[in-house]
């Protein structure tokens, strides 16, 4: 299993294309995404659990309910959330595109990022269509992804080889992150293409048991997004003997999509709004899964542990405060606490008390873009990872005045 | 019932002080108050429910579990939490305090604020012991107030006079906000002093309940700190008739204490760490207090919400997104929002979706440092309050850099 280049066109018959419509005023910056299977496929999705949810979830899962799909279609710049016609146009958005590559407007995936509560005019999508559906390609996986950004300073996406049965499959995906990212069950918006045979139903376990231990121990700002969806489809091209249970073919499919959620997620907390670096929470001697992941994303969300973070402060007493208040059962008085990066690795608290440490290595260590803080519980022998990023003046600023 | 001035010197018998006795390097910052009744009071108090607690918390308890104090000794700049010799310290704070001033050791409430995982020693302490003790005065409440600050930038002191059946009894409080505020049952550091007398049973039951609508609807930035502590004595010098059950006279005194304890609250919150404005969450129409109640701590305690806030910027959109996520159960399409300032106020959401307003209008009313969005859930009558602040710039550069 290796990492190959090609997004979502890297999986045999997905086509992909991005462009500027209109959505957005900034005429530089792509706004439609459009990804096509040559076949229908299996598709399965996982979505926000906020009960506000943008008008293309709704419609997205009524499409994919029989776990079929043939098209992605995707805008930036207007979340279509909290209208009063959201339904119509998500719908309108998928009619158009079904039209365009003559499919069934019911296998289209449909979704929107970008602000909450205005009108989404469905004007420059109906108008950008026809350049959207020629600007199609077998390897223009980077349009799409370039469009689906909003506050994203860099493009995410990536692809794995891998062989089911004697037979090469492939798989990709891309991501949009940045800000109001706390995913809960589902996640920000991720498109994931492969061309490995596999049932709607074993494609929505793998998806889902994935995401709790990827896209939902991401944190960039603890607000769960309306819009969040992590959609795939498997258009079975690879020829592998379709994966209908579990098994070594599905261990192996599942594995892939791992490689793919892991490289997404950290690229994802890594590009947070307004951060300087990639902070990794490694929790390990957890008595059972709920305490360890529990205590990982209180650590990562905590806003004191972020700002020192930023300030490269090896402040392990906030790392303490937040594991005190996760609700997570733990004994403080058993707990040890390093960071490390590329630097190296400072141990800072043992058995819930401070220890003497070099505050100079432990500022060099820090001052890296890439931070682990490994806690360990000392209590049993469940891991878990959340990932997140500091909280920087660049945060505040892109989010003190994101409209205007 | 009406404000007066004194702070906790307000109430008759009661002392105060607060010195620099050396634990901060700052000179010129008081690091040490010491408040003191000249009888035997009921003592009532209330805890962080973080499980990494402060050693103080610790002594406390143990201190007032016989429902009475005599003194208040509290120091800032080191918290005494997560050290190997912390009990001891704070017990040796207690006994240096009982010591000076003939009370018993026992009846010490101990407190301290500042960072931490570091030892605190008590050589300061000890020996500022005997100025802190010359510096007690029955005006004294503004040492006191200023002594127990961190990076906070106002001073935090209030009282109120009633009336108990025909005596006139007095009540004031001091507070210590700013950052790792997010307090649940228990909160940040504040202590009340009171004349009227009051059993100790019917003390912590006005504290408990006032604290559920007061401190526990505050939130600063999401972190409950290790230290939370609300403490009040009644010294019963007021010589009304002991309140001892529910009734008219308990009614009144916990009317008294909501006058300060709102005072406390509000100031925290717009004290908090970088906070340019206070925000405030109105939240009417709930089909119960847990509704309500959530609703208004989600959009407080919202990252994006808040930074919306620093940039005046009427993004309502963050506003649902905050009570989608906060696990109320509510019917977003009936939710109505609206922002109010001295200037005014300016209607953005009704029935859960958009309504045209002015932009000019809304940043003028937003520009204002004093802020309150309301939320009508359109589901009951129940209401609720939270405060908090907004995330700026001076928050991320605080904490970015907070021990050196």
């Amino acid at each position: 299993m290796e990492y190959i280049n090609g997004g979502v066109c890297a999986a045999k018959g997905f086509k992909a294309s991005g462009i500027h419509c209109g959505i957005r005023k900034n005429r530089t910056k792509r706004d439609l995404a459009l990804i096509v299977s040559d076949k229908k496929a299996s598709a399965a999705a996982i979505y926000t659990l906020n009960l506000v949810k943008g008008a293309p979830i709704y419609v997205t899962k009524a499409n994919i309910a029989d776990g079929k799909a043939q098209a992605v279609i995707c805008n930036s710049g207007n979340a279509n959330t909290c209208n009063a016609n959201g339904i119509e146009i998500a719908e309108k958005m998928c009619e158009l595109t079904a039209d365009a590559v003559s499919i069934d407007k019911n296998d289209v995936i449909v979704a929107s990022t970008g602000v909450i509560g205005q009108p989404l005019d469905i004007t420059p999508i109906a108008e950008g269509m026809n350049e959207l559906v020629s600007n199609l390609g077998y390897d223009n996986s980077g349009n799409a992804a370039e469009a689906i950004m909003t506050t994203d300073t860099i493009l995410k996406e990536f692809a794995v080889s891998f062989n089911i049965g004697g037979k090469e499959c492939r798989m990709g995906g891309i991501a949009k992150g940045s800000g109001m990212i706390h995913p809960n069950m589902a996640t920000m918006l991720v498109f994931i293409t492969t061309d490995a045979a596999i049932s709607p139903e074993m494609l929505h376990k793998a998806l889902y048991a994935d995401a709790q231990k990827s896209f939902n121990m991401i944190s960039i700002d603890g607000d769960t997004s309306t819009n969040d969806m992590v959609a795939v489809m498997a258009n079975g091209m690879a020829e592998n003997a379709e994966i209908v249970a579990e098994g070594e073919d599905f261990d192996i499919f599942c594995n892939a999509l791992a490689m793919i959620t892991e490289k997404l997620c950290k690229a994802i907390a890594k590009d947070g709004e307004g951060a300087t670096k990639l902070v990794e929470c490694f929790v390990d001697g957890g008595k059972d899964w709920q305490t360890a992941k529990t205590v990982a994303k209180s650590v990562i969300c905590s806003s004191l542990f972020k700002a020192a973070m930023f300030g490269a402060d090896a402040n392990w007493g906030r790392v303490l405060c937040a594991i005190g208040y996760s609700g997570a059962d733990v004994d403080v008085t058993k707990i040890d606490v390093s960071f490390t990066s590329a630097k190296g690795t400072v141990v800072v608290c043992e058995n819930g008390a401070g220890v003497e440490f070099s505050e100079e290595i432990a500022k060099e260590i820090l001052l890296e873009d890439e931070i682990k803080v490994n806690i360990n519980l000392n209590d049993g022998d469940t891991s878990a990872v959340a990932r997140g990023c500091d909280l920087t003046y660049d945060y505040v600023k892109i989010n003190g005045d994101y409209r205007t």
